[in-house]
């Protein structure tokens, strides 16, 4: 038995064999672990040639294969499963040493298991991982949080095995203490929601309102992937949609149940949005689009209901509306982003993070599902102002907003109008407008609840708290 | 002493004060608690000649004041104050006896208190209460959840110091088992959000669009107030709206700051419906909205943001944009209680609360804050149909929204376009234009996924999960 293996990965499910892996052809000596041995003899025999790996069988073989302060990997099901393999390794580890949980932990979890491990002068580090099982081997985007000293010795292992950006840099960086890791993940895949029915939308329009096919719209997708758009999710929604299916010969997209499923990150993102008094709802309407397609009894009652039919329109209409369509999508893009990125700037406030935002957006620009073009000029913005109130604050942003806006308006405009459901679409414009007001109905809002309720209210021309007499000679009250 | 007290009272700020009234008022001895002796010194000094009160100091001479089996209204802060006061109580009663709850209290505590206390043989009935310091006097809706056994000796006290709805009926109904009482009334309280939410969007767009002043608007409302939207909170947005403070001259709502808050049962409902996969837009956005507008930073840093200026109307075009206005609003509202009811029924089938949804529209109809000619409605539409898929299933909502739609789509659109900012407008009408959609871009969400993350995807014309090849040769395999 060696005892040099620098680091150790268990949890051998394909996220976990594919992280071992990369950390093997990295030049790493990798010791494994897994709950039934035979997927730790699997990986040896399939891919043993890659690089070092020294399979374990138990618990203790697995600790004592590994170098010291031990980097152990764990790479389980989130939820009760890592608390178990907690419960498992802990005892046999020393201070100093690093658990490191690349799952989709929810990060209250991991904020409570790195304080309960740090009494024990165990280092937990929640990492997410985003990229997939692709990813996982060939280098994903990684956000560690965890202590500064954790960093200090796995950052360099982990800028090996990252994703590298167009200009090199690794995309790995350590963004913050304890459960910042696991939040800004959330927060990616809370974007990568709203990207994708943004995404869905366009699509839409272009089938309903321009007439377009599925192989036309896979062409208009690959030409936006040219500009400004340019990004992961956009070239494989040509793909999705320029594929045949072989069984029917009809296009791909087509033959697919429209029903999406979910994990659950979207709607924590929503959810913890809402504790934190976030406005995220481009990022809510799509979990809720997600839903609503799976409530097929709903779906069924409601086939009747009456409406508009989208009127198609004739080629050089609709080309032009395909153009305003790119439009409204980076316009409503640029929002939900700004929505996301306020999520994580109100969490590092609450939570005592401290994260660089430029940093994260500089991370996501490769090895995860989001990578962009785009994330580069969000990490400028954050360069050229750190304490940037809002990504819409930024002035290049707010310029191609403006330049945006008017088909922006028009395709919101035209959906409503023909019946075509743009919902993220809508909110995004409506969190723009509402911020952009002068007043907002709030004001009502307020007096109704200090008629209903006597909350009280504030005033535009002096300090205070007030209420008014609404029941009696309508006088105000100080409060 | 008496203890002949057939209900008791802790927790005597306003709410706790006013209920105890009530029930003296309405003829029965009211036992009173205070954690300070001088709030129900007060009381009896006060109000003392308004019925039966018998006054107490310590808990245990609360408990002997009350006839048993016991019932002990509890009326203090949600949360840890509850739990300590059932600390304090619980030992003291006996198999039989009642603890009513009458805070905002998150249906989950509820749960647990209930399963907690059943153990003891003390039934423990979480009961939603509407109407604020107003209802609570002179007849709140009341939303008890709790076994039957308790319901059956509580029920006629509760019939009895409830609202009484235009057609005589008590506004009070055994919602069902544990959380039920309290789960109800924080969907109500979602619903309500909404319905604010409404109508500050339908008051933003006469002031900006209609170009109608203050007194304008509310001369508007008091007219809607008079037709199918005839409810109390359009009564007092009416009200809100003609009143003009007295230390400007200015309308009082132009006085007033705008930004809303909010308390938390809204923010509950959102979450909740987001664990229980129910898509509820409208109430998300009315939340969203409230956060926005107390985000002042962000607000300053957006004025600059480019948008057009709404273009006011002239006279006869205002009155036709306001009649168009009340069409929108209706609809939304439609919606947005399809939402809030499909919350319900969700929450009722994940923990078998077997609740009657037309019972609770109709103890909805007074007493509380939406109280509504509207919810008769709704009580006819699940009495012709228990079953009803969604408020959208009946046909004589479905007719209403079919007349309004045109309207309805239009003035989302004119929205858009002139930069005023209808989240909540805009939202439920892509619910509306999601549900009756024949297919969803959810099929390209599902072949995304598949591609990026091997989630795999369902097909329209074979049963079995597939997962395309996107990698390779992009064939079909079986998953």
């Amino acid at each position: 038995m060696t005892t040099t293996a620098q680091i150790g990965v268990t949890g051998l499910a394909v996220m976990g064999r594919n992280l071992a892996r990369n950390f093997a052809r990295n030049g790493y000596t990798v010791a494994l672990h897994n709950r039934t041995a035979a997927r730790t003899r699997e990986l040896v025999d399939r891919f043993g040639d890659e690089g070092d790996f020294v399979p374990t069988e138990t618990a203790k073989e697995f600790v004592a294969a590994l170098e010291r302060p031990r980097r152990l990997v764990v790479m389980v099901k989130a939820g009760d499963p890592t608390d178990a393999v907690i419960k498992e390794f802990a005892p046999l580890l020393e201070p100093g040493d690093m658990i490191i949980d690349g799952g989709n932990a929810h990060f209250a979890d991991t904020r409570r298991r790195e304080k309960q491990l740090r009494e024990q002068g165990i280092h937990f580090v929640g990492a997410g991982i985003s990229g997939g099982e692709e990813g996982a081997l060939n280098g994903p985007s990684i956000m560690p949080g965890g202590s500064e000293e954790s960093y200090a010795s796995l950052g360099p292992m982990l800028a090996k095995i990252s994703a590298k950006a167009k200009d090199g840099a690794p995309c790995v960086t350590h963004v913050g203490p304890d459960g910042a890791g696991h939040f800004v993940k959330m927060t990616h895949n809370g974007i990568e929601y709203a990207d994708m029915q943004l995404i869905g939308e366009a699509y839409q329009l272009l089938r309903d309102v321009a007439g377009y096919s599925a192989a036309q719209i896979a062409d208009v997708f690959r030409t936006w992937n040219t500009g400004r758009l340019d990004s992961y999710l956009i070239e494989i929604t040509a793909e999705v949609l320029s594929h045949v299916d072989e069984a029917t010969g009809k296009p791909f997209v087509d033959v697919v149940l429209d029903q999406a499923e979910q994990k659950g990150t979207g709607r924590w993102t929503v959810q913890i949005a809402l504790d934190l008094g976030v406005p995220v709802s481009g990022i809510a309407e799509a979990v809720f689009a997600r839903s609503v397609s799976g409530h097929t009894a709903l779906r069924e009652a409601s086939r009747h209901l009456a409406g508009p039919t989208a009127r198609k329109l004739g080629e050089e209409e609709a080309a032009a509306f395909a153009d305003q369509v790119e439009q409204a999508l980076y316009a409503s893009k640029i929002v939900s982003y700004t929505q996301g990125f306020h999520e994580m700037a109100a969490g590092s406030a609450e939570y005592d993070w401290n994260i660089d935002l430029g940093k994260v957006a500089a991370i996501w620009r490769g090895g995860c599902i989001i990578r962009a073009a785009f994330l580069d000029r969000i990490t400028r913005a954050y360069e050229a102002q750190p304490q940037l109130p809002s990504l819409l604050s930024d002035k290049s942003f707010a310029e191609e907003i403006a330049a945006a806006q008017d088909d922006w308006r028009d395709v919101i405009a035209t959906a409503a109008r023909q019946g075509v459901p743009t919902p993220a679409f809508a909110a995004t414009l409506a969190y723009y407008d509402s911020l952009r007001a002068e007043r907002l109905p709030a004001a009502l809002t307020q007096g109704q609840r200090d008629y209903f309720g006597a909350h009280t209210y504030r005033r535009t021309d002096r300090d205070g708290v007030f209420h008014t007499l609404w029941g009696g000679d309508k006088t105000e009250v100080d409060s």
